[in-house]
């Protein structure tokens, strides 16, 4: 058996434990364990109980602080910019989000901006927290660098990815969570360690060119921004991995680009800038979430061009798999996974 | 000789007097000329002169209309929602994204909503707006039907793009201007006209399938978004066209996806969705100018993959064209596009 079911509350407990042990405050530790049970919960494994150690590690090495709480340190009645205080991610991301929908409900819009943050999860868990609002939210953030801008063969900017959270009628909505990368670092190891070749346009090699072989991204080559190479538009996705380092990393004040820390070395403190919007539809045209859910219906409605491969809207794969886990009564975990974490 | 150099300033009077001529005043046909002129300057030929005609017709059939004056219906300190009145989309551009300026000199972030607007040309001549204010500025558009979502095999986004501009010390700046397909309609005409095929990943055919024949495309195919397929991460620029339609369409009210009508049908009012940002960096952490210089810089000494193809970032390549046609002393125009439109 390689599989196994874990209820949400005992992946929580679980997480929360690990990281109070390692002298995480108690509401902090839960702030990291509700993000990772929730990347696991919508199916972005890479981004759950997976990635626990890392913040273990990173907690009792003390490159990540565990004293004190996220401070305002500038504002106006629509923006901030937060002082991450070098917290969990998820402690600076929640303190900013709840900031952003404050002021989008005064302003219409709340644009709240950190610096000494570190890795926050899926972005999708900040921005999601606007849908209970009825409010649109938006989440950002820079990440070590991964990928290599168009023409390059360097790697400069982290996947850094957009997330973007819209509420249609009844609980629907629309959920854009994605790098900026054609894949993830992820999906790349794992055809590695499967033997298997990726699709030409998701990595390249030293040389700058695009390669099927995943060893050679992962020595030395790097990943290539959506759109692949410049005849099929990857300029457009570098461009878009730069927009998203001017709203975190330049705007914040915070790391940025080739100076944020390489990946899984943590010799110093990872200071990410990370970005959070909540903008108040009300202070728009009314009947936005009528709007929404119309525009979703005509994408899921559409004859699909193979059949049994329906069109789908972002957020759509992930509310499938949260139905497959509740019916399960449980999270599915790769054995490995568990037994690595000791759970 | 099948070009011809033409002043900036012959361009700009051209326009003018041909939208003059049709009825519209006098500072809305400078408005649209401005905007003609400066796409055709940074090299986008496909959104200039070479698009006049449908400007014109549009105001000389009376579905777009020349009276009157865009009107703020509804905002807060930060926000609004501006009626475009049916007007040129360069009159309802230039309304709104002052209004934003406006409001991020108070408030730190401006974001206005446009419904009732036309075709607005560049999306980057309103972010660019920002610049001049030491501001960073964001444009999008929604936009006739052109490109199919992910697994589909029917247009309902339009090309809805994005423009993010951000300044840097000495003139220097970032200017992102992307359409949110993998090409713009232009280039598969282009390729078309010329009798060439096209890489795999600019279209599909009316079966929903990659197509390398420019004219499986234009004849019940449609564009695909940026990232091809979906193996290679499609389903991210369709997320991407998406999010335009929220900012725009939806948020304002206005006509959205397969409601817009069809290109270049004028069987009915445009009333498109805009949607225009400005941010004050000021209101964030000090130095953001020097930040964004060191992160373009960053990019620009990247030793190429390919010697002689230097890494560039966005902005770079119009500002190349247009120290091009300052040296010049004119527009390099195809002289086919100049007989067509009697200049």
């Amino acid at each position: 058996m390689s599989r196994c079911l874990i209820s949400k509350a005992e992946v929580q407990s679980f997480v929360q434990r690990c990281m109070e042990a390692v002298g995480t405050k108690p509401h902090h530790a839960q702030s990291l364990a509700e993000v990772l049970v929730e990347g696991d919960h919508r199916g972005h494994y890479s981004h759950g109980l997976n990635r626990m150690d890392m913040y273990v590690k990173d907690v009792q090495s003390g490159i990540c602080s565990v004293v004190g709480e996220p401070l305002v340190e500038k504002e106006t009645v629509a923006t901030a910019l937060v002082d991450g205080q070098n917290l969990l991610g998820p402690v600076v991301g929640n303190f900013c989000m709840k900031l952003a929908l404050k002021k989008a409900k005064e302003a219409g819009i709340g644009w709240v901006v950190a610096r000494g943050s570190n890795h926050y999860g899926i972005a999708g868990y900040y921005s999601m927290q606007a849908l209970k609002e009825n409010m649109i939210g938006m989440s950002f953030t820079n990440t070590s660098p991964l990928v290599v801008p168009t023409r390059g063969k360097e790697c400069t900017l982290g996947t850094n990815p957009i997330s973007v959270a819209a509420p249609a009628n009844n609980g629907d909505s629309f959920v854009l969570d994605m790098a900026t990368s054609a894949v993830a670092l992820g999906k790349i190891e794992l055809h590695h360690r499967r033997g298997e070749e990726i699709p030409i346009g998701w990595g390249q090699d030293s040389d700058g060119k695009l390669t099927p072989d995943p060893s050679q991204v992962l020595s030395g080559g790097g990943l290539v921004p959506i759109g692949g190479c410049e005849a099929t538009g990857g300029y457009k996705g570098y461009g878009l991995g730069m927009m998203v380092e001017v709203f975190c990393g330049v705007l914040a004040g915070a790391e940025f680009s080739n100076r944020v820390r390489t990946w899984k070395v943590t010799d110093k403190e990872a200071n990410l800038g990370q970005c959070f919007v909540a903008i108040d539809p009300s202070a728009f045209a009314p009947g936005f979430t009528d709007r929404m859910s119309e525009l979703l219906l005509i994408q899921r409605n559409l004859d699909p061009a193979e059949a049994g491969a329906p069109v789908l809207t972002a957020g759509d794969p992930e509310r499938e798999n949260i139905r497959k886990c509740d019916k399960l009564g449980g999270i599915p975990y790769h054995l490995n996974v568990v037994t690595h974490m000791g759970l």
